[in-house]
């Protein structure tokens, strides 16, 4: 997840939003970047290069939810933001998450993990079809087999028990 | 939706929760009670008559989540509070919502509206086997059959756009 | 429905396969064409004018899955039969139905109902991007809003319980 | 999957259903038997253990729909079946799967084959209450914990791709 900095300006000050993390859950999104063929069937999965003040990990698009914003516009946002304004994703039509993740800010109660808050994150698969550029805080995007992701190893470079997740979704997938 | 202010005194005073719902999306949980019969298919539907500062009027199980707990509590305290302690609901094995229903502050950018907030809810059935006796500002509980619930009448004594969401979960049910 | 006879004639003489149809469930698939926005979001809904040997009739995308065909190459078949080459649909990624619609011989087991067969059928809403030409017994494609689609007149000209399909389809759509 | 044997004789001959199996996707389910606590989290996995002519193997209840069956009315039967009289499980409200699995004839196709069949299945999770019986070709019931069910060793011992549908079951329920 990213640290939200950056999209919180406007409608809460760093202050605010700290406070507000002490009390209560934030509602986030998490998205599965997807190559998919003429089928349908997925061919590639997308995971980013993030570099956060926790380190460097793959990740998966993820991000707050703002005041007034639809959470089918929480996702167009934040994949413009990390996979850059050419990556064309396809939003889902139907509000129904493939799951929903309970990050804890104490490990161990789920499988999800976020020190600095509660999140409850709304956690979709997103086919994209255009070109990906990754922007800001993404340094790049690797585009992997759904074999190659359930690799113990990558699956372990991800924070937060985002590799759950991800393997979440591709069983959503029947993968 | 009932107002949260019983349940929010431990967790945020009545003045910060009120500062936080004119800056933050709300996390909040719905469900449809229903009892069902050996095959698992709907038999009938509990619909609250609920008094809200808002007037008297029907409604689903409704509520927010608060900081450091799961869903699946948010759901069992909430149906505990409406329906009583000798409900015994039956609370969905898995995290995925039927649907996830966004309320506005302002009617008409979803089919949902809450004049006090943004609230972003996830929505479930619960299936319920025991005695339930309606608590607090839940007046009473009535059983209705599927068919019945389709009534533009009674969907129209519904507030805050719960007409659509009980339609939509009659819907998932295969109603 | 369509009567299948089309293309049934590669795998089961029209004699087997009226045999099996007096014995067994037969598997189909339903889709829902769907336009959408840049934000997922459904503008319009794709309903066949379609003739069959029960009459002209308003209906969804709909047939058998062959042996050895998968259920997303079945979902591209007949979209490709019924809106033509060109429609460009994006057959989803996951093999989870938004229901199952089970097409009972006998009228009043489930709201749906074929007189030739046991039909238990994957319902899916399909995104088309592309151009829509209907084809072979399906005389014309008319896109209608989701407002419209909830139109008892038009829902009443749709067979066999497609109509209730169709609101269930669009309650999954959050409409 | 079992035989099906037993169950035919009402429907189809021995030698018709061997027919049909060379032409027609046969209509399956499977259920994920699983004991859930209070808050509706699944704690334990139930499997069987299955004596079939292809030997002795870890399985999930699975079966054929019959002809004018509903599928909840098979999941109940296959589950008393393989799980005894007495094991009252909770068949789902809604009739939409967490997953369809796809069992080809040629191994390679999707994750799941049967040698004997292009068999289609509609996969649920199934919470169980009662005292479980194995019977008939179900030798033995075992519970595991989700976490024993991702144990490599026991998903070899699988069948036809079953080790992959019991580990789309657990990713649905979020384990």
């Amino acid at each position: 997840m990213d640290t939200g900095s950056q999209t919180s300006g406007a409608w809460l000050s760093r202050e605010e939003l700290d406070a507000a993390r002490e009390r209560m859950p934030i509602l986030y999104i998490d998205a599965v970047p997807v190559r998919v063929d003429w089928l349908g069937e997925v061919t590639a999965v997308g995971l980013l290069l993030r570099a956060t003040e926790r380190g460097i990990s793959r990740a998966l698009v993820s991000g707050r939810v703002l005041y007034h914003e639809r959470v089918r516009e929480a996702l167009l946002r934040h994949l413009d933001k990390d996979l850059g304004p050419l990556a064309l994703p396809r939003i889902p039509s139907t509000p129904q998450p493939f799951t929903v993740a309970e990050y804890f800010p104490v490990p161990g109660v789920t499988p999800f993990h976020d020190p600095r808050q509660h999140a409850v994150s709304l956690a979709f698969v997103v086919p994209v079809e255009g070109d990906c550029a990754p922007q800001q805080d993404a340094l790049e995007l690797t585009w992997i087999t759904p074999a190659e992701a359930k690799d113990p190893a990558l699956l372990g470079e991800m924070q937060g028990g985002q590799g759950t997740l991800l393997l979440q979704g591709l069983a959503h997938l029947g993968c």
